[in-house]
């Protein structure tokens, strides 16, 4: 009947409203059922269960076999780690992909069986899932005795699939491949080119004093190609070269030619080339969510157009205020934004709303929020306007910098003079005085400044929450400090005593002085604008992250897999089973942190040649045990330098880029922002770009609503 | 008279011309000794003399006591460095000083006493004169004993005022500082925060087994800051985590967020700043040049205007051609120009130019040189035409490409084979024999190419002269190598002959092999566009890398008195005279190069404490040896320091900048030119930004020509 469609139309305008709201796209079903099932699936309640999955997928590498879960890395000293038994992660795993199966089958059915053929990312999620699913049950058939665990490798793909911003990301990532593959070429021709000519160089000699340069760096081609690879990262920067320079001045030519070339061209090419591919990022990102946005909305005023009530003479199509009402109260919103609406919704005098008037309305959602401050309490008394007058004045903050600069200083000059002695030698009287007053004072200017403020408006500045936070703390370590230890007088050490010794007390005490220190950082305008920058940058770069995050994981699991077995102990040492020296996921991941030093000192070590004698790390020694020769050879070169090329070469160049882009349009903007600064915006990406960007035309949007696969326009 | 007059005018014309050509202020005098001066001081001899003054004069310093005119850098073997006798350098650099002292009054003459004093340039010149004088009279009077050289500090100044591209430079990086130094400031903190936290964290326990770290890295505040130093330019970076690392995993934390904040965030903070100050560096700099031009034009147009001959009957002041072809005739330009410029001036009906006339007469200055190739030439027979079509196609000149690539594969091959091979067992006859048909193979290349294309043309392309030039250089060594050692047959393996043995001589045949294979560079797209973005980024930097040259050049001179004498000999060894021992200005620059490592070595390897024991660093053992401990301390850190931060931190970022800007501009209408790919082009950074530049308003001229110190104009 009529109700039941105004009922549906009525839905849709509220799940359309809500797709515009968080920049989704709209092309899913639309009937009634399909409709509640979409509000479910995007719950709260349900992402956060999509997400809890994803996470606890993620982390199981850490408690499955091999472990890292050890305090020392040392693998002398520690304990053999705990390994679950059989089953016990395989069962969390197996709900987990119970979760992952749900979440497919509710999108798929979602966007449509057509849309869902052109979905590559849905079908790649199915057969990850498929092929995870055969990979367990093969795991269980062999009792967790298997050594190859394909699935381990795929769990990254979960969370890939679950962002759009991601999936969005590493699209564009995918359209700068091809330059960088051209620079990554020509690194490569240079490389080569570079190398023939020093084994042409460096050839062997017939005396052989002589060919120093030949016997360490340049003995055969894996060997002169590493070398000069590893000179690109400038980690074997003047070792390389002092044989030959030793030998005759003028080699050095040909490593400077080499570095030059190499280091300064090419490499910053392609930080220029990633930049240049990268400039309009942001902004393309920001105009296809706006987008979004647009045509959310614009679908939502279609479908209430075509509800029965509205009368049929209009020329136009328009939409009843009741209506937008009715959808406004149900929809799921910013409670700001939705009285916002609903305010201007009722001082109309019209009933009747166009495209353009509806459109309008909800450019709420794009204004940033103007934060007020609760306003200060008015004091009766003479006496405390005074107070609140000098403790509410920008100087008094002032002097708390000060103040905290001075601890600072006192913390800096005990610990110069403290550096030398014994900890026997050591009078912790000092220190333990100095703190108790300097923590005092921050105490009263807490107060001080919440008797003059009031403590709300107090509360709402962030600079002063995270004051008032380190001083609670700080005063809740003192007393303790105090309950355990008794006030401080000259000679005062006491034993331990307690959770921690006095000693520990004062030292973490100071830590946080130290880091409370940072207070100052809003007071000085460039420190300010960087500090912005940076935490933008850090807001912008969630997709990258999570995208260094997945193959991060990725290279992680298959270092366990390749390196298993590999840790092979030294002949002086005999601890713990055998089964515990294999590399766990923490340590996996050292290794890839330490990826070019790593390069390194398998270089520099094997001196006489890669795969023969039994060589140690000596500085890495203490990490984890030598992976076995053989290992090396085959495997770990060519893993450790693609990791290398990922996260060295391009994910820093990608992080420059992002970086230049948001902080140049933010120096540009900032004279501008000078004049405002005493308002506090809430910035998002959308609001640095607002004025760049292009609206969509009515045509563009229409033409768009037309395509949906599951909605019916009347007209 | 009139005939004087006009004579002067003809001659102040024709100098502001070649100001306009040269990109010159024209605020210099302008009566008829002047100009004549000016002439004789711009004229080529003059400045060519000049600059060799300059070169001179900082090559002194190899010369000079310490020298460094060994072969080795291994101080075990070298001979002492000859040392040239008392008054010998010096009587060359009071030379100098006399070109200099003539430089400095012909320009303070020229520019006229009003603007010398407002000239400080001018002014640092005669002051760094009259101190070298002083102290080369010092240096003198001390029979060159002494060993403070302010002068040979001051030399890079020479360099530095006689360029006025460098000078503007200066002045703009001059403007950047105070951003840098915000940035600067901000690593301070960074660091000096980071420095507390870590004094604090791994402070020493009583258990002295446990506090590794604290001994390592962190014993004491001037210890701490540099290892965290040292940790922001990655150079110890896993190394110093290690200790602490292995104590506890979750020490980690500590230096991964250290890394993170301070080598990926404010380090690109730094590149971010730094280019986005320098990207309209550029193209000011290009907009005043051209400023400069039109100038020089109009006031040559002013003072043509008013030769007596012209009809004080017009209303606009305007000029005769004949006037304006005797000024050409006699002016020094580019042939090319001038001849375009008689050409259209012939073509002329009217006798008068206006001021916009005569202006756009001159454009012909800002125009490309269309480069033509001459003609092929035409043959009669039809056998020739067909010979002639053949080998003038592309394809072959790809087959070339193809036979240089199975070249360096045989090579390449070669070597792989020889690698592990003593050089006794190597047989020569293989790569010899395989080599001669290579040559033989490039020789008929290139005479089948000046077939079918005549000499002029084939000389015309660069890329044929340089493949032309090596194939005679590769047949000489081969002809060479056949008269001295024979032709190659299996076992040819003759002793040492002649100049080069017959393996070197090989060698030397496969290296420029290798270097000829670059011809390739052309026919790929990309790294064509790659490689003329490196070469025009070469031109715009001789300014940057001037400035590099000049403080590199302080900082090594400094090096050289600050360490005079810090060599000390070793315990086993006992070589030469000590006074060979000093660092010599080789040295000194390479310590310059390997500055990161050095700190990284000193810092390795005086585990126990800084300034005590004799400690070796290994490494760089036979380069030079050990600066004595004492200097070290005292000042080696902060002037590595320093130079880190100038080389490393601010010149690599100023590169970086100036990358990313020609990059970006050249990528930017890589379409645009794709189309004329046929047509080359003389590239100037001029062109490069033709579109954007705005050319100067008659006022802007006109006001700046009254403003003209020395000329006044009739009206």
């Amino acid at each position: 009947g009529a109700g039941a469609d105004n009922d549906l139309y009525i839905n849709q305008a509220i799940v359309f409203i809500e797709d515009a709201i968080q920049y989704r796209s709209i092309n899913h079903r639309v009937d009634s059922k399909s409709l509640w099932l979409y509000r479910w699936y995007y719950s709260r309640t349900c992402q956060w269960i999509l997400s809890l999955t994803i996470t606890v997928i993620l982390a199981l590498a850490f408690i499955e076999e091999p472990s890292s879960l050890t305090v020392t890395s040392d693998v002398r000293y520690r304990l053999p780690a705990w390994n679950p038994p059989c089953g016990l992660t395989e069962s969390i795993e197996l709900l987990c992909f119970l979760v992952f199966v749900v979440d497919v089958s509710v999108k798929s059915y979602l966007i449509g069986w057509k849309e869902f053929w052109k979905n590559k990312w849905l079908m790649a999620y199915i057969l990850t899932l498929i092929v995870s699913l055969t990979d367990w049950i093969v795991s269980l058939s062999f009792f967790c005795k298997e050594s190859v665990r394909i699935r381990r490798i795929l769990r990254p793909f979960f969370l890939l699939q679950n962002s759009s911003m991601m999936k969005k990301t590493l699209k564009s990532i995918n359209s700068t491949l091809p330059e960088m593959a051209s620079v990554v070429l020509l690194l490569a021709v240079h490389l080569s080119l570079f190398t023939m000519f020093a084994m042409l160089l460096f050839a062997r000699t017939k005396d052989n004093q002589q060919d120093k340069e030949w016997v360490v760096y340049f003995r055969n081609l894996p060997e002169s190609l590493t070398s000069l690879l590893v000179l690109l990262t400038t980690a074997n920067n003047p070792d390389v070269m002092i044989p030959a320079y030793s030998k005759n001045r003028a080699y050095s030519i040909f490593f400077i030619l080499f570095t030059v070339l190499g280091n300064l061209f090419l490499m910053n090419l392609l930080t220029a080339i990633i930049y240049n591919q990268f400039r309009g990022y942001l902004l393309k990102s920001v105009q296809s969510s706006l987008f979004r946005r647009r045509l959310g909305i614009r679908a939502a005023f279609e479908v209430l157009s075509s509800l029965k009530e509205t009368p049929a003479s209009a020329q136009q199509s328009c939409v009843s205020v009741g209506a937008l009402l009715q959808v406004l109260q149900k929809a799921e919103m910013d409670s700001r934004c939705k009285q916002a609406i609903m305010r201007s919704l009722k001082m109309r005098s019209c009933d009747q709303l166009s495209a353009a008037q509806f459109q309008k309305l909800f450019e709420e959602l794009d204004k940033d929020a103007i934060k007020q401050h609760p306003p200060s309490p008015e004091y009766q008394s003479h006496f405390m306007q005074k107070m609140q007058f000098a403790f509410g004045h920008p100087y008094f903050g002032y002097l708390g910098n000060v103040v905290a600069l001075a601890n600072i200083i006192s913390i800096c000059v005990v610990l110069v003079m403290d550096a030398d002695k014994q900890p026997s030698e050591r009078d912790d009287f000092f220190l333990g005085a100095i703190n108790c007053f300097f923590i005092l004072y921050y105490l009263l200017e807490m107060l001080l400044k919440i008797l003059a403020m009031g403590l709300k408006r107090y509360l709402s500045y962030p600079s002063n929450r995270f004051d008032g936070l380190l001083t609670v703390i700080l005063l809740v370590l003192e007393i303790a400090t105090f309950a355990v230890y008794g006030f401080p007088h000259p000679g005062w050490r006491p034993e331990f005593m307690g959770l921690l010794s006095l000693w520990d007390m004062v030292r973490l005490v100071n830590m946080l002085i130290v880091f409370r220190f940072l207070r100052i950082i809003p007071n000085m305008k460039f420190m300010a604008l960087v500090v912005t920058t940076l935490l933008d940058l850090v807001k912008n770069l969630r997709a990258f992250a999570g995208i260094l995050v997945v193959v991060f994981y990725a290279f992680a699991i298959t270092g366990i897999m390749l390196f298993q077995g590999a840790v092979v102990p030294l002949g002086n040492t005999s601890v713990g089973p055998t089964n515990s020296w294999n590399i766990g996921p923490t340590t996996s991941m050292t290794l890839l942190w330490l990826t070019q030093e790593i390069t390194l000192y398998f270089m520099e070590k094997n001196v006489i040649s890669w795969c023969s004698a039994d060589f140690q790390a000596e500085v890495i020694y203490d990490l984890f045990y030598i992976l076995s020769v053989h290992l090396i050879c085959r495997w770990a070169k060519i893993y450790f330098v693609a990791w290398w090329l990922i996260s060295s070469v391009i994910w820093v160049n990608l992080f420059v880029a992002l970086l230049l882009e948001n902080f140049i349009h933010k120096w540009d903007r900032r004279c501008q922002r000078e004049s405002l600064s005493d308002i506090e915006y809430q910035r998002t990406v959308e609001l640095m770009f607002r004025d760049v960007l292009e609206e969509p035309t009515e045509e563009e949007l229409m033409e768009k609503l037309h395509q949906h696969p599951h909605l019916q326009l009347c007209r």
